[in-house]
């Protein structure tokens, strides 16, 4: 077990499963995953930090690219990270970006989050004192999902 | 002057502007553009209209790339025909996909379209006697837009 | 038939079709398509223009977003223009950003341009007297293409 | 440290450091990624293992979704992995797709990668026993870069 997973389980052998000082620990380690971003072009460095249900943290940081468009947000590296390693069990995601305003997802990583949940929960933060938390179906409502294309 | 232009320009000197046949019309024409798409992966071919407060008309059809992540929507499609021929005031855009059920922009298109307004008008069609009308800021509420990264 | 394919189908009258002539006069056109660009993010301008097998003429700039992913280059808002009415045999492209240095296709509008095709020609451009041509296939040898996903 | 990293350290005890037994481990590992593949809409399941100069492995699988242009591929999920967990000094890339053909990597792929250096290998891989070998740069020829924004 990595030592993000091990520290929210520590916590939560204290603290009520699912409350207030869960989501400030996400939002911590979301800050600590911020560091890592690499943005030369807008400078604008973000950090997330998801949740399973199974109780593991998988971390992002957002990732650019000179032509633009590649580029990928933190949201949807954490979620890939997660993903990938067979976790698709998402329970919440914390997001910081700027430390003097609440970040919020873009419209891409909001379209990316609704393939695995619209009941994930999203912690837009600017600080652990200073968040807001949503539902992606409150973030993306009427969304284009999976069950259109069918 | 095109002739999509021109057809809602004759329609808006019998009908009052921004009125209920305008909507229509414009879905009317959103369902041509539909017929140019591109999906050969999909098989789901999307159809838009943009109509700007000058008057003009430019459409869009969803394309689609082997490699996924290239796909450019129909509204983004028309977006981009609009604003590379030098028109920014969008007043509204109409999609319609699937013949039985509203289709919603997807959360990329909804990013793509904060960036010139959250009032748009985005016409969410089925048919022209079945759709829905929401505000961008309506289906992207908390947006990530052009002053965060200031 | 809109001005710029006329420009160019007069000049063809004249000069000898697929010849330098017509490479310069496209490059001038994504030139003035150019002053369309919205970046106020890179202040990178690009402009492009697409000439058809048919004789029409396609132009792009590029547009972006505050959220990065969305953006989409000169070459693909050219690419889209054109397929989404109804012309899918593209013979060549121009493209031209920067005055001091001659400009290539990102790999995302390569991989986009793959799908109609590896024999188009790309005139990256620096200037009407300055560009190298190349084709979609030796700017993305070994493409993943439509084939790959049978 | 993982179990990837691990297994590759003590293949490397044994044999040559770059050797031809390391890039058959990394296809390996780059198979197992390949089970994780998210991909309902496609159906074509690729993976992909990082090397790092440090001796780091990180592995990724394409993830899909319903509106097609947020799709990550299986590369740029190891890639981000790896830059976000503080690895930039990747020296080579494994990646598979299907078992009747070598993958190559998209267009978005090649442009994410070369961000991080244009003579990372990229091992295009069908299994253990058929694959390519390519620098990025022989893959994305006269790049798009960071120094062209500047």
């Amino acid at each position: 077990m990595d030592s993000n997973s091990r520290q929210i389980k520590q916590h939560n052998s204290r603290i009520k499963r699912g409350g207030e000082m869960e989501d400030k620990l996400l939002i911590k380690i979301a800050l600590e995953a911020r560091e890592k971003s690499y943005s030369p072009y807008s400078k604008f460095k973000v950090g997330a930090a998801v949740y399973t249900k199974s109780g593991k943290v998988f971390t992002g940081c957002n990732i650019e690219s000179a032509s633009y468009s590649p580029t990928i947000c933190a949201e949807r590296v954490a979620f890939t990270k997660c993903i990938s390693e067979g976790y698709k069990d998402i329970e919440k995601i914390a997001v910081v970006g700027s430390d003097v305003k609440i970040s919020f997802p873009c419209g891409v990583c909001r379209q990316f989050m609704v393939e695995f949940g619209e009941d994930i929960k999203v912690i837009c933060a600017k600080s652990i004192d200073s968040y807001e938390i949503y539902t992606v179906k409150e973030l993306l409502p009427h969304s284009f999902g999976p069950e259109d294309l069918q």
